[in-house]
């Protein structure tokens, strides 16, 4: 019989947010309560507005839409970035099935095969499948959470620059750490994209949650128009991630000339997805400032518990929904796996994503987790009980090893 | 600036299926009626019954679904499938963006790169990107509309396997042809699969539409249990193209390993689409029927006129709602543009899809076009007499050529 698995199939790795499912549906099995922080998947409700859009858009059938998207969602999305960026067309806009997709296509229809793209560690897991997917090897500059996830000086950052690279892969604000970075350190990546020529790749789908100041878009420097692309998705801000509604929005139109085919290759992104995506981003309400004001608040809740356990070691997220930390264990995967299988506190337990995944440096993120806060206050505070009470209880904490030897000294 | 087209980008074909639109575009701003023959985007209404699912489901967000598909959505696929095949179990089913996702995830996670996929052409034009975005490569087994795209013998197809070829590819009713190939043809190419130890891949999207008789799933057959994957979709037979619902089915769960990782990458199928299609499955009424008589009478028509046009070579569809039809042109991809640029018939005029990109060989299908009945009857018949006219007119018609040669003797 034929091979099972292609070689390169076989390279792609097991998914860190949906690896322990197995495990959290056996724990609900047994009637424990699992608080999922595992997948940045929002539980707040979507856009009311945008939710009646579907349930009152007549239409008597779901028909393909232009293959680069609707029109109308097109300048919804231009309107939006030309918000806050010199202006963008429609025809820069190309909506994708989520940004996954389109990640995907801009590897694909930019790079040759083997090509590499940096990218900053700890990173969006999977970054890693896309990559296999498209062939391009990614490299890995390292950051860390001991000194905030801060840019590397350029000397550092350019050691990871062979001939072979060809793109930037960024995330702004950060999936996994939250950190949000200025328009002067996209700046100062930007001068390396142009010294290398390296296309600057730019996730935003977290963009709309920055707490502090707001965060900028690559769009938005003007030296960098020619190069810059933004892979987007209304997943997170509209809690709508089964819309499969993403965007690659670029303002160059010679590098959109590939996706137009791929595009035009898979035929149509969904239908009701993009109804719903153009009323999301027409709504006039303050949904926006809301959501952002109720992740703040749970941001600091999540902060406040977490600098407060021993031996954790966290950092304040700036943006996204996403918390980065280091826990006193020696394999967080294993740690999360216990929480699961071994673990309950008041018939709760947590679901996390071990960090190990996000980086590519082998070793690294061993004992950190990421954590969403997709989860109500009443539910982050028993979440945090949890890990709290867990890491009193787990056997293998180094926090537990080291108090015994103190205690033995 | 670095590339703006990868190598491999650049080897995507354009789609004849919107290749023309321009020129579409064009016409209908002169005020002509463009009667779309093109795509294969069904006019009938979708059921009744799963568009009030969408307007009456009640949710407050557009949520990730399981990574292999709503449960119950995959549950709905299994039972269409036991109906006739020996028993699917929902772990069988893998729910899709459209079958383009399908198709593209069984390449990349069951195929080296490089290795050979034999099709018989005319076939489904997007194979050809499919199969450069997954690096593997067709070869090609022609079939001819003098001898109703009859199969060849197995000494003709044994020809174009080699020992790097791992899969046939397959569309049965056939996309472009209507041909519906019996249970004891598929048998047969599935004894050569068993022979050259070959995975038996078969995109059944149009199964539903066979005329005469039923047509045949491939996991119909029990020898062939353990190498066969179907591909699906929701998106013709109930008139959902849009919906972005497709769906994998292969009773060998080792074959799926692969398709798992790039699902739980790719996060999720569209939701509401899934909630449409689990409504459309259940359907109870007679709605499928209803719809397969429609393009029946279509398909009539439609054959009834072309073979009264003077030159037209053509052959009675079986199945699926297209026409591939040799015309008394040099070129029908010129033929297509001319129509488009340069011809009206009372106001109207025609787009269809021209036949060389339906074939890996070069040189064949230059004088053939696909047409789609997706209209209604009466724009079917004044399509119909457009192509009449416009043979009647258009410079390059081998057929006038052939009349004045004869009246110049």
């Amino acid at each position: 019989m034929c091979a099972q698995l292609s070689s390169r199939a076989h390279l792609l790795p097991e998914s860190p947010f949906r690896q322990l499912l197995p495990y959290a549906e056996a724990a609900k099995k047994k009637g424990v309560d699992v608080i999922h922080l595992n997948i940045g998947q929002p539980d707040i409700p979507a856009p009311a507005t945008a939710l009646e859009a579907i349930h009152e858009a007549y239409f008597d059938k779901l028909p393909y839409s232009h293959a680069l998207g609707i029109e109308s969602l097109r300048e919804g999305f231009a309107g939006y970035y030309s918000q806050t960026s010199p202006e963008v067309k429609p025809a820069d806009v190309v909506i994708t099935n989520g940004s996954s997709e389109g990640l995907y296509f801009v590897l694909f229809s930019l790079l040759e095969p083997k090509d590499e793209v940096l990218v900053f560690e700890p990173y969006y897991a999977n970054y890693s499948g896309f990559a296999i997917m498209a062939d391009v090897t990614l490299k890995a500059v390292s950051l860390h959470v001991e000194n905030n996830f801060d840019l590397p000086d350029n000397d550092t950052i350019e050691k990871s620059i062979t001939p072979r690279t060809r793109a930037i892969l960024f995330t702004n604000p950060c999936n996994p750490t939250g950190r949000v970075y200025s328009y002067q350190e996209l700046k100062r990546l930007g001068e390396l994209a142009i010294k290398y020529d390296l296309l600057f790749i730019v996730d935003e789908v977290y963009r709309v949650f920055s707490f502090a100041k707001p965060c900028p878009s690559i769009l938005d420097i003007p030296e960098l128009r020619d190069r810059a692309i933004v892979i987007d998705s209304i997943s997170k801000r509209y809690s709508a991630c089964g819309a499969r509604v993403g965007t690659i929005v670029c303002c160059n139109p010679q590098l959109l000339t590939g996706i137009d085919r791929l595009c035009k290759l898979r035929l149509s992104a969904p239908f009701v997805g993009q109804l719903f995506a153009q009323a999301a981003l027409d709504d006039s309400t303050d949904y926006m400032e809301k959501v952002k004001k109720a992740y703040q608040r749970r941001r600091d809740l999540v902060y406040d518990r977490l600098r407060h356990i021993p031996g954790v070691e966290t950092y304040l997220p700036e943006g996204a929904f996403y918390g980065f930390v280091k826990l006193p264990v020696e394999n967080a995967f294993h740690f999360c796996q216990w929480l699961l299988e071994s673990f309950s506190h008041h018939g709760q337990t947590v679901m996390m994503a071990h960090g190990a995944a996000f980086y590519l440096t082998p070793g690294m993120g061993r004992n950190e987790v990421r954590l969403a806060y997709v989860a109500s206050e009443e539910r982050l505070q028993q979440a945090m009980d949890c890990i709290e009470v867990a890491l009193q209880h787990y056997p293998h904490s180094t926090l537990v090893k080291e108090l015994v030897h103190n205690t033995n000294q």
